[in-house]
């Protein structure tokens, strides 16, 4: 197995990514195809509106693998099979993300609703099936639903220096709560998006963000 | 990478495999975990109704892969990027199968609607979660409906000597017509289905049945 490419993320770090695709429809970014890969790989491609990304969770070391993890979504008290889960601590380490395909350029993908760190190798990419892969009747156990969407408030100041995408990026990131599961309740959390380190903290079920500077890089 | 177990399959060879899974719910099987994967790794899953297999062509052999293919669902005459198919000669060669999960047996899964060959080595499992990858409105490019279903009719005495699970097996494998995209007009095929050896041709648009003999190993 080799990477076919890379991605570029608007997500820098672990924290504050998405937990699963499509939750952050304002998280833009790129498959990059390393040079091996001709154009005509993708002829027919931009047919299709939404995509499969099968990559590594690069991020996770060998032995960080585990058989039981603790989703998150059941509050992080729940041991679950890694097999229920999608939690990248999995054996071959293989992620699966299904994301909208925005444009085919050469050499590149633009794509949205991502939940894929930066520089994340990516081993297939697919296209998605509706008439197979579309079955909204299907139950889903412990995550059989989006999870509840937060308010996120912004000071005048905080949303005066930010532009309109990236407002919308960072609410959307935040409002499903990035927060571990077993969090403090009122520390200040801080993370990078798309370039800028940004504070907030959750008040009564709200999130309140606090700062957005230019990260250092 | 390695694979975390492997398929027991009713389809025995790839001619009559069908492309997609779902499209032949009676085609039942098993993922049999390797040693290595505790009963723990699958903790929760049995809530779950639909699972992902990410699994690795494996009968597809080193330089069989392509960057063009022609899709059977273009006839065969059209060549389109591999990114844009779900053609295992793709590099990397992993396959990725949208399957039913009948029930979690110890050290094994039960599960319907495969479209994978019997012994594939499998990558990982996940659970399918509706909220996020079911999305009806996804638009699929030439792929965007399932395949027409063809008639198929079995003479009596084929139908006689067949176990109910084995017609309705055969009849779902033949309603979507594995013959390759560049097939004669009435050619005998034969495949083996479930240890049986069939033999089929198709005239006028209609499957006929010609025979099912137990297959020699």
């Amino acid at each position: 197995m080799r990477p076919l490419g890379r991605v570029e993320s608007c997500f820098e770090e672990k924290f504050g990514t998405p937990r699963q695709s499509g939750l952050v429809p304002a998280a833009h970014g790129r498959v990059v195809f390393s040079d091996e890969v001709p154009a005509e790989a993708c002829r027919g491609l931009a047919e299709f509106s939404h995509i499969w990304l099968v990559f590594l969770f690069d991020r996770v070391q060998a032995g960080e693998e585990h058989w039981l993890v603790r989703p998150p979504r059941l509050g992080g008290n729940e041991k679950m099979g890694v097999f229920a889960t999608r939690s990248p601590f999995r054996p071959n380490r293989i992620g699966l993300s299904l994301v909208r395909l925005e444009s085919v350029g050469e050499g590149f993908l633009e794509v949205s609703g991502l939940d894929v760190v930066e520089g994340t190798p990516v081993l297939d990419v697919k296209p998605y099936l509706p008439y197979v892969e579309s079955v909204p009747e299907a139950e889903g156990g412990f995550a059989s639903e989006a999870p509840e969407r937060l308010e996120v408030i912004f000071s005048d100041d905080v949303r005066g220096v930010l532009k309109d995408e990236q407002f919308r990026l960072i609410k959307e990131v935040l409002a499903v709560d990035p927060r571990p599961a077993y969090h403090g309740d009122d520390r200040v959390y801080g993370c990078r998006i798309s370039g800028l380190e940004v504070k907030w903290k959750v008040v009564d079920g709200r999130v309140l963000v606090l700062s957005s500077e230019r990260a250092m890089k």
